[in-house]
């Protein structure tokens, strides 16, 4: 795309060093004045040795390398710059939360107010109200570090929040009607196109307003950063419904646990939610295909386990067997608000065809029940670990803002918070790698079958694969996987 | 020290690229043979596109980088081999716990347990009971994936655990006896300057035995590694207590609750648990020396918070305040059998100093509960994502044994598992750098004083301070941290 | 019906007291031995005063009471005898679950094991496997207190469980055959049903065999007794979810967050986790029948509330409404395997029209979350408190089979506990009374419209109240109930 | 005392009916108006069915019955009165919370504002902030619906609590002056001695102004009343520090796990968390008396389990063992500020004994880990099942003070709500009886000695019990205390 490319800001350096910088307000409005950063006179940060970050520190993309890798991709570093480009009474921030619910909103949102009021001493900061439609059909709520002292321990937004269609022009009209300067943009990857596509406007009507995203996703689809904040919660609070299937199973004959767990596109939280149970028999999720009949399927291989154990536990993601459903189901591809498919409830609809196959093939009596914990996991308040997650995603998108940066996402690259230009997060979604060990692990400790025949593992095998990046994927590949992708980039050889 | 030396495998490559390696058996047996992993005949990993770590894989230390920056410090990454030293019915492996409890030590266990079970098909485990001195006064327990399949629900450690002194002629003794070929040790720095020792003897005696480390210090105080397992869960389950003395501090007039978090020499949990939280007014830690009396000190803080608020929660870290306590006490310095100095307990001393204070005063009359979570927060089991990352130390564990490494620990840098020598992991602690904006931080987010006078501060910028080291310290140190400490390893002078 | 007239034993006293006592071996078995209590020897029990409950003790059914009232039903109080009627050695017991799970199943498991064990030095107990089924299908499971020693913390019941139909002669077969003389049936009012004809067959047979039923319903509807173990366990967990629900509902415009709790025929658990709650709007239970459409309907109260609030949670047990969804469903009535009518899920189907509703009206729009816990709920293992009442009541059903009493269930009656006629807890079921306070609260707490024209109110006052049961009903109607059904049972005139 | 004999109420009637009224406004001024209850046009309660308590409503305190027992001591039923003693718009009331915290105050808050207002239409409602003392030392707090609509889901109280001393006449003063004529008063025995000074003065200056206590104590130390609020969720939260004492106990060679557990001179939570548990090898209580060392001790019992098991957990009620704490330490009997002894901390004492003991003996060396959870239990908020409870506590005392009636407290009696003359819950404490089968319920589970010579056993039998109220005592005591008590007040023989 054209608009992306004009976005892109690259750098090249030695051994192969390639930065993908994101815009600044340097970019298209000339000589605009900047002011010392009031971090300085912070009594907290007095015995900070270096206040601030260095200029040219950034972080790579690719860190599994060898003796002599060529450097590849890295993304600028977050943190606070000696020079701001706004004085603190000039700032007119305002935060919107899209999408669907996850924990750590709550966090993100009195984060970013208590951090451009404590450390930056601005204090006109608005809520807009309802997703991004409420920047001009609802009024905005005032947001001060008081009204946000304790949201952090209450899950869902303070905001509300929406899915779906909005007018950007409208959206950059009320902006500039009300003279806001610092737009704070939490969402999923369709939110994160919208922002790119409001920073685009704002820019071609030449205003000095920042557009800073912070990445949203349950589901932990969004590429490039190594985790979205919420989903250690979510997987955690997965576990208390994967327990509760087993429970069940255990105490029927021939008894049968499902458990639907958030993932559209991205099998992350089933993944994860399973390595970190051990009670679950069969994880299904959209990357992996399966099929239900004959040879190798899955009504097979839960007669072969329930004929071992008595019962059994199948963990599935929502987007999970989409084809196997369509066809089944031959139901026209609607849409729901949001542009996503509007994916029939697979967790019913697989629980159907399990006591459907049992019931007609008539030899085995089984039990199934079937749980859907999607709401009661979105809704929770972030753990610990996320609220300190979620803490430094917000300062990390305020120090950015003040410092002039605009159109980019604030993300942990390798353990590091970085700015990373929208296009790269929305480009493409992070998917389980089934060829690489994380997946090879989870077969390991389930014990189920591939669903995959020679033909398609040599398929699979020659795929692409994006990396999977929690923790250490373990796989050899990210190493090329960067490369490729640099090259897709720059067309530079390694 | 000279044995230490004799551990240090340096690699040096082009610009300014270092390994820091661990040993293998090759460095000193000549001619093994070597065997096909079986993971290749595993129909898990049939899919995975490429089974094994590139023997050339290796993780940098120091990922803020410049675009002119030298490469630093690498560690080799960890993971399955092409070739492994040990048929899979030669191998006896054993597992040692030892020191204090840590969520996820039971998870630990199970999964060097079953990665050796289901990946390699070794069929001889060991538990060690109660800690290195059961090598040799106690019986072993066998383990398999049946006797250890529900544990990981269960906080403590199956194989039981003690502190303190141990024969190391004796454990070798013992290895060499039972014809232990691998030696899998969970413990903490004491324990693997312990295990540095055993390998020095082993390899002394020229035995095919692979030592392997696996970290474990619920305080987060060992280097190099981005976080110790077991941290997230004691961090999240801290929150229970400072909300309870929360809301003690609020129901009383002024009220104070004090919080006792674990942390002998680094501050760690109680500034993690800090930030998680937001309820917390003063949070006193090793690395931050305070003092009590007069102007800037402890007492005119409180006194000065319950004016403003009428309640206030001070939480401190178990090593916290040991000059002034010492002083105040002039107590001996008592050693307690792991050699780490006999702590007076911090929590119910300030307590008592500050009840004292104000009953002296007589201005002001107060109320002060106090709470010490300490057994509550290391008996629990470990959450969802400590269960993942203990799975992945394990495994690591279990490849790099098999593949011929012996005298490392298994470790995350940087978001990536390696091993490191042992003496990059004992030759210093992790600790709370002052100096931080992780610190500052959480100054800026109680507002407590930093009980530093402008002298402090400058001798607190001037020293070198180790980094910060979960999720991103912001800091511009680390790299300039990281350059010095390669310097340190290849001859240059700090 | 004449079996259980047979079973009736009725004394009367004094005062109209009357007492409904339960059978025992001595009603159709001549001149049995009898031995004294083991637990004068147990040394536990040395220091208890009154080893034994006196022969007399019983408790009054009715406790809110006059100067001048007659004293009404009363039930005999359960506990330890001066004789038992089995050697220790000669005991043969077994132990079935039957129907839906329950938090609390395996610490009645538990408790009766150990106290057979502990108290009356019982060596010989056997599990039933999957129900009454297996009786005749299934291999027994022997029954330690080592076996047993942990289960009170797992969910579910470590016997298994299933629903519906059995051969009553067959099990009578498979406990003469086996020896069995004493059986302890776990389950609800149908499970209870059934251990009233075992009993009328094994009583048949003139078999020394003693029947004790413990009932479990989590649904509370059960009559008679207080309450039912793992109410409050399940009461607590419900909370989760109408959390969940109203962080749904608040964070969207019109946002509708609607839970579904257990409760066919009665809406206990509805009501109490609304009353424990205060984040609900409305509460719908089959006990109060309510209309959708039109003045005074749900969707009327839906949109005011809306405009109200901007949000709304609704509470619906699995029971209510059913008399419109089968209007609406013009489904036939089928009957699942245990008997009961297999009810549509009124969850998804209420859901299904409120969303319609607002579609077509095209004057709102509304976000609609639901949520069903069921199964998290059931699977849970019991609180503290559930766990001290299990106990107690396992205790309870084995003094009583112990001191030769049979065909009775155990139950708590105005917080003693008490032996029952099988048939009085069989012979209808234990609803909300929707003209006693209690849900007159629920309507003041939540300010629903009670959904009763004019006329249905003077109906429903003049309907025969059963009484609620948990905690104080505050209704003036227990005394009159429990004085009509006196009349019911000996003519008497209030 | 004349002043309580003076409160007593006595009616009598047929068959040793006896009632323990409470005072009432029309006793001290007569020729009161009266208003029809407001709740007759409350639409939430125009389908109950009889709006109001029958004036004659009793509730039996004695329920364990034979055919011919005489009927003993009834209670007042509580609930709402035809005819109500206040104008709503007169109606001035107030709330003051005493004493320690306790899971449910807050929730009581809740409910007697929101029954006040939404039941009676009363509009002016006060907190006084900060313990008896704020009624003259403190501005007061203005409760609406809306201030506490949500503070039942957080711990302590929002009103602040003080103990200690108080001056009744300044009290009565300010009620006078504020115009106050309802007055509820939360808190423990020593509040309720206040409240029953404070009714006195109240009546000797003749002042229509209502005082009703609602007990609050979470040691479950009140009589009469079946169980105090919060006492369920201290049990329930008491596991936890139970299960992490046993973690670590069992990890550790001849580990020691020790927990103490609120009450002071009761030991009802102390003995419900072990019956609840099951982890537990010792509880020890104030009501029954050990020593450490010799033949049948405490030392001797340690030893004996730590050979059998290797570990062990014991639970401390804080006021145990206070006889042979005082002898140890000679420590001169100290006051605190509301009376009580000041008691030494017990859970540390017996932790240093027992080491001191096994360092001493040099046989067996020990790990002790002390845990103290009182501040993290009382802390919480109350579960689902205390909220409910609360709720129905404060409208009852609502109810009561509406309908005239003064003096008195409310409370549970056999599962019903009543009102209860000060004089019988201040005159003695609730104590666990050691010669009932609760307690040797306990001890069986245990398996702990008794602690007790053979003498001790007759003399305890002797002893006079009052009875464990909490579910079933099993004890045929009751009975016979009840008479006993209802001898001592009216020399009856029955």
């Amino acid at each position: 795309m054209e608009s992306q490319d004009s976005q892109m800001k690259i750098v090249h350096g030695d051994f192969g060093y390639i930065l993908e910088d994101v815009p600044h307000f340097n970019d298209y409005i000339p000589s605009l004045p900047t002011y010392p950063n009031p971090l300085r006179s912070n009594p907290a940060y007095s015995v900070v040795k270096q206040y601030f970050v260095d200029v040219d520190d950034t972080v790579p993309q690719k860190i599994v390398v060898h003796k002599d890798s060529p450097r590849g991709v890295h993304f600028r570093r977050a943190g606070p710059r000696q020079k701001v480009y706004f004085k603190s009474d000039d700032v007119h921030a305002c935060i919107v939360t899209c999408g669907g619910l996850c924990p750590g909103l709550n966090t993100v949102i009195r984060e970013i107010v208590c951090g451009l009021s404590h450390m930056y001493g601005v204090s006109k900061i608005l809520g807009i109200d309802g997703g991004y439609r409420g920047f001009y059909s609802k009024n905005t709520i005032t947001l001060t570090p008081k009204v946000v002292n304790d949201i952090h321990k209450r899950g869902g937004t303070i905001l509300g929040t929406s899915r779906g269609g909005h007018d950007t022009a409208k959206i950059v009209d009320s902006i500039q009607d009300r003279g806001i300067n610092q737009v704070y943009i939490i969402g999923g990857d369709g939110t994160q196109r919208g922002a790119a596509v409001i920073y685009e406007e704002i820019r071609r009507r030449g205003l000095k307003v920042a557009i800073a995203g912070i990445p949203k996703t349950i589901d932990n689809d969004i590429p490039v950063i190594d985790k979205s904040f919420g989903f250690d919660t979510a997987v955690e609070e997965a576990q208390r419904a994967i327990n509760a299937a087993h429970v069940e199973a255990e105490s029927a004959e021939n008894g049968i646990g499902v458990v639907k767990l958030m993932g559209r596109y991205s099998g992350f939280i089933a993944m994860y939610a399973t390595l970190a149970s051990r009670d679950v028999d069969c994880c299904l999720i959209p990357e992996s295909p399966f099929y239900l009949e004959g040879k190798g399927g899955l009504f097979e291989f839960i007669e072969k386990r329930l004929k071992e154990n008595g019962h059994m536990v199948i963990v599935i993601a929502e987007g999970a067997g989409q084809d196997v459903l369509t066809e089944s189901m031959q139901a026209a591809n609607q849409k729901d608000a949001s542009g996503n498919k509007l994916l029939q409830d697979v967790g019913l609809w697989i629980s159907h065809r399990i006591k459907d196959h049992f019931a007609k093939q008539n030899k085995m009596s089984i039990t199934l029940k079937y749980i859907d914990p999607t709401y009661m996991i979105r809704a929770i308040p972030s753990n610990a670990s996320d609220n300190v997650y979620c803490t430094l995603l917000a300062q990390s998108a305020v120090h950015g803002a003040m410092a002039g940066y605009t159109g980019f996402t604030v993300g942990l690259v390798n353990g590091r918070h970085t700015y990373i230009p929208f296009n790269r997060i929305t480009e493409r979604q992070n998917k389980v790698v089934i060829t690489d060990r994380m997946w090879a692990r989870l077969l390991s400790s389930t014990n189920q079958p591939s669903f995959l025949n020679p033909k398609d593992v040599n398929e699979a095998k020659k795929e692409k694969p994006p990396r999977t990046q929690l923790l250490d994927s373990d796989s050899c590949e990210d190493g090329q996987q960067s490369e490729k992708q640099a090259d897709g980039i720059n067309g530079t050889k390694n």
